[in-house]
């Protein structure tokens, strides 16, 4: 029989996990909440006794060859999760090591974004690229930068957070970072919503965007606005797109990829977003890299995708 | 008898050349103008009379590895040298493959900054390193990113072109490329110029600067009006700097290096840059990367590592 692996994605709030067979294909899946353990250990035990019928049903651990583990802050060199301020437990946890004491198979860790491109390296459209940078456009942005034919993780494991570098100096505030003028600030879910309330308070320019209570306007609401012509909704992913189409210039001559493949929330806002995106990343570019780099949007099912990401670390494994 | 390489850097002006053995000592080396030869043939064929004694000092090509080439614009994957606005040949020009003609000898062949990253790699201070990233601040801004204990070439051969990343959007022209707010704009020789001449034009403030005709202003005479201590030329570093240091967090979060290491003309001015630079760099880098990235000056000798960087190259071949 062939060797499945098991991809186990964690989030803020929930967690999915599932196996998956070497063609991307996901056997079974499920999830639970992240939240309402105290101990790493009590949501390791209820992680394992999930999965447990699972890995029976496929015929036991033997047929496993591992368990790849997508994670905020999550650190392939020490398989720890350091300092993840959206997961409930503080500090340094060595999660790798206590999945792997507790499912007795090997275990491999590294951030979401990183899991994101490796998932598209193996079972996506960068299948065979030796060279591309993944970008998740969600409620935050994070990336995954391949090169040579092998994920950047750095000298400390937390390489590819494009999302933080600054794109507009001395530009948005971010409150989770304490820094000015991120990508992040700008072109993701959150940066969206207060790109269009900034539009919205800027003068009196009618848009449909006004009849919606501030606390529920989100980028949905702009995206929905755009989409039945209101002006101001479609500056406001005008806008998005070109300081994401700078900083997606910006590396490209960094590193130079075949491709950038976008995933996330963000990309179901399609040519609203894309064709400014392409259209600055153009302008920025230098003339010897321009019409040269393919901007594609991920193809994989949005509910498998995090596990799928996951998932495909285990395939690396030794 | 050892095995030795050789290194040939092309430069506008000059070319350098010489013979380099297993731990970087220069065994012989010379120089000849890159200018007055209209086809690249004729300025080939000099270069192979100019480098022959020294190959028969040796004692021939057979103790010879190969040849290694650092050149403007050099496409380390096709061996040519395309458009490069500085060399006095046009179009894509076959370069490695007319030297390897010529020689006998492998030729492999990367644009400058690449090269000297490998130079800073075999021999210099990078020595050991799996990742970091080389920057050259002369006339303008070159780099080559190390990652996984390789340098990046990107898909296309032109990856590193930290020089050209928007820094200031919308900021300081750039005549060469015609894009706006590059790093190079402003952390270059050139790019002092610019600053001191902006600052000059301010207001009124006294400056030693200004006892210096606007043709004669460069970024050794700003170097100079500053360690007299001359309140403008000062700031004209610090400003410098901290861009300098907000390009170099957002390389840092994108590879995350172990070290950066500074090579060329700018690094002269010691402390007046490097303080600057090291501090906006940290005030830039979310807390992950803080206080971790070592800032370092090259310590090869300026008139060595030109040839040693290309010479680097010649120890990949196969």
């Amino acid at each position: 029989m062939d060797t499945l692996v098991i991809g186990i994605d964690i989030g803020g709030t929930g967690t999915k996990f599932g196996i998956v067979d070497r063609n991307g294909n996901v056997l079974f899946s499920s999830e639970m909440s992240t939240r309402g353990y105290d101990e790493v250990a009590d949501y390791i035990e209820t992680l394992y006794n999930n999965l447990l019928p699972f890995i029976e049903q496929i015929g036991g651990k033997g047929r496993i060859k591992g368990i790849g583990v997508g994670a905020p802050n999550g650190n392939y060199y020490t398989g720890t999760v350091e300092y993840a301020p959206n997961l409930p437990w503080k500090g340094i946890i060595p999660l790798a090591k206590m999945m792997q004491d507790k499912f007795g198979l090997p275990v491999v860790l590294t951030n979401d974004a990183n899991a994101a491109a490796i998932g598209e390296m193996t079972y996506g459209c960068a299948k065979g690229m030796q060279d591309f940078i993944m970008i998740t456009l969600g409620t935050g942005v994070g990336s995954g930068i391949v090169a040579n034919g092998k994920l950047i993780y750095g000298h400390d494991g937390f390489a590819g957070e494009l999302g933080h570098t600054v794109t507009i100096p001395d530009g948005r505030y971010h409150p989770g970072t304490g820094k000015k003028g991120s990508l992040e600030s700008y072109a993701s879910a959150t940066g969206v919503k207060y790109t269009a309330i900034e539009f919205l308070d800027r003068d009196d320019t009618p848009s449909l965007l006004r009849d919606i209570p501030r606390e529920q306007l989100d980028s949905k609401a702009v995206f929905d606005a755009a989409m039945q012509g209101d002006a101001l909704a479609k500056e406001v992913f005008e806008f998005t797109g070109k300081v994401l189409g700078m900083a997606l210039a910006n590396a490209v001559m960094f590193s130079s990829p075949e491709a950038i493949v976008l995933f996330g929330g963000l990309t179901k806002a399609g040519e609203l977003i894309l064709k400014p995106t392409k259209e600055h990343m153009e302008a920025n570019l230098i003339q010897i890299f321009q019409n040269k780099v393919k901007i594609l949007v991920s193809h994989l099912k949005e509910s498998d995708a995090a596990i799928l990401g996951a998932s495909a670390l285990a395939w690396e494994l030794q």
